[in-house]
């Protein structure tokens, strides 16, 4: 089994994708690395660096994508970048299963999206990242991106995609599947969630409760979200944005607290860490692009190693897990 | 000047309405209050209390429009419920300014938009809630629950009417416009967006300075945030849904952490309540329906009387400040 890292993507990039993919060869058994990009750089970062060699493959692309290229163009034109590059290495290999970057997300979606294979019965990948709950578990929201305006039918897709991440990943044997609208009456939404309300209620193996509010997102009542791209990307960054917007707030006001406040801190530094390691993702992987006959596992693109490193173990663990078939008999009914 | 209150609104209704409003009648002069609801009770709840009876009058209204009912029919058919009546003694009575309701949100909305007068210009009123910001200021986001589907040309009119919003309420003199997408280019959106994006950026009286992500919310950032309602919902729903879980696991970590962290939380409970008053709603007031001849105050189903008494004062100084003149020449253009 390869998984296949684009080694220019992100912000800390090449370093710290080269630093993540070594941790994840010592931490974890199962699967090989294929590293692609500037082959001359990455055997520069490889030199003097111990690691088990027959674990790890170079493959040579000598330009990168980066954030500020159109995406499709990009995809179209630029075929010795990282992404696509590593796009045709998957397409050309059985026993690579997945690609992990931390490269733009445009580009990234746009080239699964366009050069990878389908799986039968879906229409629509979709980008489902995992988020922390109050409980103590996790919640997947699906579409948060892949899709600004999918169709009613797409939703029901994302559903089953989204229960079957649950089970395979965190084995929930019935995922509680809600649908991210303005209130919880089931004749609220838009034109869109009215029309996959109903779908969602008659659809096979998906264990639909209702209408949800944004409120509920982490509040562990739900195991799986579903929403359109746009809506859902409008969700995740609201969350992300006032998590960091509280921690910011907590510190000024102990940094103008005076001693009192700052003794007060020291004494509640672990309590107040756990709750920062619940809500970072830099431990936790990326988000995951559902629906391809490959896995596709989008890095946040300020990663540190130990993203990569966390993100490449996912990747593996997914495809092990059977998810692919999992996916293609659920939404191939 | 009249504010008009609805005194059966709401789920601690309606005794923490008639303590909001002879709270804001001690805090504040310049207007009176019209307490709408079954007038008995009303009396009833009045008796032994101290206040400047010349400035309150009683309305009565039998009936009342619950979350449980369907605000259209609702609206069209309870003409004796304390919304309706509101809604018709606005209309009867040039100095009733403004409206206050902690009730039914589809209810006050549908009755508002039904019966009352529309600001010339302005095709759809719009609900803006004011955010607390990281860096000690405000943030209008405009739409959130009033329109699921405007047209991108409803965003221009969204963005003059938050724009006024912030200027006559806080003194701004050229509020920064952004547009929620999801992303910052300019080409990023869906539809509405890509459709709204060029007709802001010629829009006069609009400091438009693009798109943004919901990530950047509450960053201070911008001053006014526009959005189709389904959409603005989520980011502010899901805002206040990371919050709310983000000190309950702060208080979970510290009763967890024993007496180590207990007194920690001794000591930073000034620096965390802090951070928490500026984070709560209950002592600012509500979200305000713009675009009507007369301003509408929409306070949270569970508001305290400190709420109630906020969001009265808050329509006073609304009304006070000339905003619905000021959105008429904005939007008349």
């Amino acid at each position: 089994m390869r998984i296949v890292l684009d080694v220019f993507g992100g912000d800390n990039a090449p370093l710290i994708n080269i630093d993540g993919a070594l941790k994840a060869l010592a931490e974890k058994e199962g699967f090989d690395i294929v590293l692609v990009g500037k082959e001359g750089v990455i055997k520069d970062l490889l030199k003097d660096r111990e690691y088990d060699k027959s674990r790890i493959e170079i493959v040579d692309a000598p330009t990168v994508i980066t954030n500020d290229d159109a995406p499709t163009e990009a995809v179209r034109h630029q075929k010795d970048s990282s992404i696509v590059v590593s796009m045709n290495y998957l397409n050309n290999n059985d026993d690579a299963v997945a690609f992990v970057s931390a490269g733009s997300t445009g580009a990234v979606l746009t080239a699964a999206v366009l050069l990878l294979k389908r799986i039968k019965g879906v229409n629509r990948p979709a980008l489902a990242p995992i988020l922390p709950t109050a409980i103590g578990g996790h919640v997947c929201l699906i579409d948060c991106g892949a899709n600004t305006e999918p169709k009613a039918q797409n939703l029901v897709q994302f559903a089953k995609m989204g229960a079957a991440y649950m089970s395979y990943m965190y084995g929930l044997a019935n995922p509680k599947v809600a649908l991210l609208s303005n209130g919880t009456e089931d004749k609220k939404g838009n034109t869109l969630t009215k029309e996959a309300f109903p779908l969602l209620k008659e659809a096979e193996d998906v264990n639909f409760v209702g209408n949800m509010e944004a409120r509920e997102l982490l509040s562990g009542t739900y195991d799986v979200v579903v929403s359109d791209g746009f809506t859902g990307n409008a969700a995740l960054k609201s969350a992300e944005g006032t998590a960091i917007t509280l921690f910011g707030l907590i510190k000024q006001n102990i940094m103008e607290g005076g001693i009192r406040a700052k003794i007060g801190y020291l004494l509640l530094k672990p309590a107040l860490k756990k709750v920062k390691k619940v809500m970072d993702y830099s431990d936790q992987g990326g988000a995951v692009l559902l629906g391809l006959k490959k896995i596709v596992v989008k890095s946040h693109g300020s990663s540190t190693a130990n993203t990569i490193c966390a993100s490449i173990i996912q990747a593996y663990e997914l495809s092990a897990s059977g998810i692919v078939s999992g996916i293609e008999r659920s939404c191939g009914n």
